[in-house]
């Protein structure tokens, strides 16, 4: 048997502790499926002296970061701190030294995957990253890998658990978001300051990732288009319902025409479709592809033993390669395919709005919609006294003339308020 | 750039002129992805002279199968014949010869895949069939390869689309089975012979793979336990709909105390299970890991467009491999565990009993229950007129003491009849 593949962990929180747990505890399996031990020669942490009940020689670990991914003796190197510094200088100080890297970094990777991916390129190093992007679901080594005789059109996804838990809360029992925002907070699902979470930052930096994976080109979060959930309201939601629909916070990236573009907003989308049953924390990623059709990918997006899973999964992948001399030849090809502006992207919106009853009002309104080239899908007037309530959902148009139309219909005397506006997928 | 990987092809039908289309429609692309181009060297198909509208040299084509795959140009054998014979002939002569293969045949690798994996190890080639299970679906490579750090414990899976959509069909408009079958039939989702998919067979050899995939240990479509759907009531699936479930046609593979058992018969699962709301031809499967927990995996299990985006994902990643010079090296760690028999297999039964309407019927049944240590979950009884209908849900048992249960059952004389009985799963 060749000798062992030496691993140097940077991070020992949730996920590392997890990850040393399973080395420790499949260490017979792992060895069995890479044809070599695995050995864990060094962990770093912030801190020595924390009390940590893990199957290791307390000696292994330093805090010494950078040291430790430039031993001689370190084939690879799992990093689950997270964040972009001083993850990013270790990582690439890792590459240059001809380590092979196994991240979760999502952030990092959204934010700079194209200087980690050329670090990895010129030193013949690999750099697997299957856990910053829900969790434990295999799903980048598939869009990576087997669909490569492929064309992906689309991909739409639910990549955040700590919104979904909060939306699937509201649907459920008809809360407010901070009513919803509260419960998750307690329950652990939602951290003190939710901000990455809430706000879209978290699933925009897997959106790029997801885009970068799916079209072969260069995606950043800061291409991303991005709104979060803070604005979702309990009316949003039982109107959701009333359409058979429901609420998620959606990370949408698509190619079209040589252009790809890339979102993250809450949209409705029918009871029907297999992502509106994804409920509580999970996540799930729908890809449309030419040949393949319609694929779903669903689990845990997040959690230590979970993203452990994944993490060890690349540890496997990247250990047989270095055994076999080889590295993963994947990026070779990469593109850098132009990113539309949110203003040229086809969606639908579903409108609600507080009008006067009174005669006119409709044509007036349907108005604001012709003038702008926005085609209406259908309407629903419900009077109340002398108000009425209009919903109307329109067909695909570009997302800048619906804003257009709406920013018009506010303006309108006749509408006493725009009480919602969503956009709608999955249809 | 290096030159090119050179691919025979064997079939032409709706799969194989999937391929065709795509290798010529993709060509730039997977040259991008590969490093190489892709040449197609030679077609094998049973008759010449059939038009065929594909964009490839009409001298490609040849009726000798056999000389095809040993040719010295070959490098890459793609099979999409199906069946035993002569498709395990060709493969197995392709794999002495020291061809990649690339296969989508289910029946082959159920029946004998030992032979094909011992014949690629022996000769350093590689053996893919991605397409065999859940067509388009990427699988097996996350199973073989994503997964490789955790423990699968089960694998619960729709996997045959002919009968999932007679049973959604069932589920929807209440038809019995005759009448589904008839529309499946219609619609070209149902061959004019369907004993393969509506007996389970095709289900068997996927469960078959899904099983030595998912355990690492050798299992064949004739250690899988086998029920088809035929027997399935429209009186079946209104009882399922009225406990909040629906009947599905489930493969599942579990492994528990160094054993392995695998079966594939129909069973109840609750409307909230995400297998559920796979509906019409579709097919998923659903895998629950140690450290992953939960995922589930959906998309288009057959068609030729779907199948073909699996053996070229397949194709790109074995042709990578003959320019790299490695083999994947997957196959080294198999164990060969035992396969548990049916009645040894823990599992619940959903009874739906005809009884007399008389004092001391509940006494006797659940005497019968008692006896072969069964124990019960739910009873509901109603009445009409002097007959009652009795609905037991079991706790989990033995599926040999359930069957010697429902035996026993059918030869009390206060059961009128038993109406029906079914698995519970996925609670």
């Amino acid at each position: 048997m060749p000798q062992s593949v030496k691993v140097a962990l940077l991070g020992c929180g949730t996920v590392g502790s997890e990850v040393v747990r399973l080395l420790h505890e499949q260490e017979h399996d792992l060895t069995a499926r890479i044809g070599a031990p695995l050995e864990l020669v060094g962990v770093a942490v912030r801190r020595l002296g924390r009390a940590r009940e893990l199957p290791i020689d307390p000696g292994l670990f330093t805090t010494d970061a950078l040291g430790l991914v430039a031993r001689d003796d370190v084939d690879i190197v799992v990093e689950v701190v997270g964040g972009i510094e001083p993850a990013r200088t270790w990582l690439l100080e890792a590459l240059h030294a001809g380590k092979s890297v196994v991240t979760a970094n999502k952030a990092l990777l959204g934010e700079d995957g194209a200087t980690l991916h050329k670090a990895a390129a010129d030193c013949g190093a690999d750099l697997y990253y299957e856990a910053s992007v829900a969790g434990a679901i295999p799903l980048l080594r598939p869009l990576r890998e087997s669909l490569h005789g492929d064309r992906i059109t689309r991909v739409t996804g639910i990549v955040n658990g700590t919104t979904n838990f909060i939306l699937s809360s509201m649907d459920e029992t008809g809360a407010g978001y901070a009513e919803a925002l509260e419960e998750a907070t307690a329950l652990g699902y939602a951290e003190a300051d939710p901000t990455a979470d809430v706000e879209g930052f978290d699933a925009a930096a897997k959106a790029a990732i997801l885009a970068s994976m799916a079209f072969h080109s260069r995606v950043t979060s800061a291409d991303v288009y991005r709104e979060g959930i803070t604005e979702v309201t309990a009316a949003d939601v039982a109107s959701a319902k009333a359409m058979g629909s429901t609420i998620k916070l959606l990370c949408i990236a698509s190619k079209a025409n040589g252009a790809v573009s890339v979102r993250v907003h809450p949209a409705m989308i029918p009871r029907t479709h297999p992502l509106a049953g994804v409920s509580d924390a999970f996540n799930a990623v729908f890809v449309e592809a030419e040949a393949a059709g319609q694929l779903m990918f669903y689990g845990r997006g997040a959690g230590g033993a979970p993203t452990a899973s994944a993490v060890l999964g690349d540890v496997v992948a990247v250990a047989r390669n270095r055994l076999a001399g080889v590295r993963s030849a994947s990026e070779s090809a990469y593109a850098d395919l132009p990113v539309s502006p949110i203003g040229d992207v086809l969606t639908r919106y579903h409108i609600s709005l507080d009008v006067s009853d009174k005669a006119g009002v409709l044509a007036a309104v349907a108005g604001v919609f012709a003038k702008h080239g926005v085609s209406i899908a259908t309407v629903n007037q419900s009077g109340r006294g002398n108000q009425a309530v209009l919903v109307i959902v329109t067909h695909a148009a570009p997302d800048r003339a619906l804003a257009a139309t709406v920013a018009e219909l506010r303006a309108l005397d006749i509408v006493r308020a725009v009480a919602s506006v969503l956009r709608v997928e999955g249809e």
